[in-house]
């Protein structure tokens, strides 16, 4: 498979799906965040509806949809570099019919997605606020992954609402540090909270993680706070509900 | 001690602190909430601070309270028949020097309580708005504890903000489907949401009660998730943690 790698690039598994993706420690390797994201997210099975992922990075979210949907699914990056190794992977898995990569900005968006179209959309995206004490990555490629550095929790918020339909879905995964900030701008927007998952790295911690859904132009009401994710055990290894999501087997 | 119950009251025991309190199905009985808010809160152990309860009911939320520290506490309650059981209640516990009931409406707390001179506030407020589909408890009692027929969630946190010092914490418990107007109520009246913990009655099952603590004309950043809190285990008995708080064991 090297004709397939670049520089430190490697090929990993999925194994919970039998896909293979290219990754670079150096550029963009996906996290449990995006595992946790897919899994959480709700597309229909079907192949009739329109599916967006933001922040796409290495292509992670929109690859382990493609096992819960036969839609098409298009994701927005901004770094032409994993835009690359994207393209590469979807190859790889010949998901060339279903799975689509756009390079570009997020307020670009509606340039290659027509407004008030999108009936799933996902983002995984950078968490840290730009002026937080957090150190920035001296690494770009990680620094743009992780930091608002290129957009903000506002654009993403806007963009997905534009990109919705009436009633679309939008699922995204952040830090249970910035929730307030979270569902006020979802507010702003039009797109109401419905669901939240809490996650937990182990019993007896904070939340580290959180993963929630909103609905375009939906009623303020109903909200569900679904049962807690904790990921690993007390002796560090995964449990279960991760483990499957990982590898398919508990 | 039958001298002291009038009706249908009994005498329950508190096991968690050898406290005993006056309850009556038909009037008022405290739930697991008043018993959750009590161990959430987080009030200064001597006695130099000030203390309050709205939505006081039978006290209970004061008299856990008062083991936690030695400050005078004040419960507001509206129903007189309630205040009545409350003062019974201190008085058979010989608390009448730290704990004392206020019978009146939350809008006039301001008559019992200089403004801005409370440190930690508690409040067990009705959780379900008025106007919802459930339905209301023919019990009147019962119904006004229950439901927002005297008082709502603008009016507890406008009472909450005006009572707190600078730096005052808030304590509240209730339903996480009122998360987001909860957080939008607390901004309005400048209760920085600080932490929160939620309360799932199983593993595997959605959250059923929320804990939050504010503070007042407090920082917006900073909030945490604290490790969520589970009520029963798979055969229905009290997990060790709420065992604790209800019978001083695991």
């Amino acid at each position: 498979m090297n004709q397939w790698l670049q520089d430190d690039e490697r090929m990993d598994q999925l194994l919970s799906h039998n896909l293979s993706i290219i990754q670079s420690p150096s550029v963009f390797s996906f996290s449990l965040d995006a595992v946790l994201l897919a899994d959480f997210a709700q597309p229909a099975k079907h192949d009739r509806t329109k599916i967006v992922d933001l922040c796409a990075g290495n292509g992670v979210v929109g690859l382990l949809l493609s096992q819960k949907t036969s839609s098409a699914i298009i994701g927005i990056e901004l770094q032409e570099r994993l835009v690359d190794m994207a393209n590469r992977t979807i190859q790889i898995n010949a998901l060339e019919g279903q799975l689509s990569m756009v390079h570009g900005n997020l307020s670009d968006a509606s340039k290659w997605i027509k407004k008030d179209t999108v009936d799933t959309l996902t983002c995984n995206p950078p968490y840290f606020a730009v002026g937080e004490k957090s150190i920035k990555n001296p690494n770009s490629h990680l620094a743009i992954a992780r930091h608002e550095l290129h957009t903000n929790l506002d654009e993403v918020m806007k963009v997905s609402s534009s990109l919705l339909k009436m009633n679309g879905k939008a699922y995204f995964v952040h830090r249970p540090d910035r929730l307030i900030e979270i569902l006020e701008t979802m507010k702003k927007y039009q797109i109401a909270p419905k669901k939240m998952r809490l996650v937990y790295p182990k019993e007896g911690k904070e939340a580290n993680t959180l993963l929630i859904e909103g609905i375009k132009d939906g009623k303020n009401a109903g909200f569900r706070v679904l049962p807690p994710l904790f990921v690993y055990s007390e002796d560090n290894n995964y449990l279960p509900e991760v483990s499957e999501m990982l590898y398919g087997v508990r």
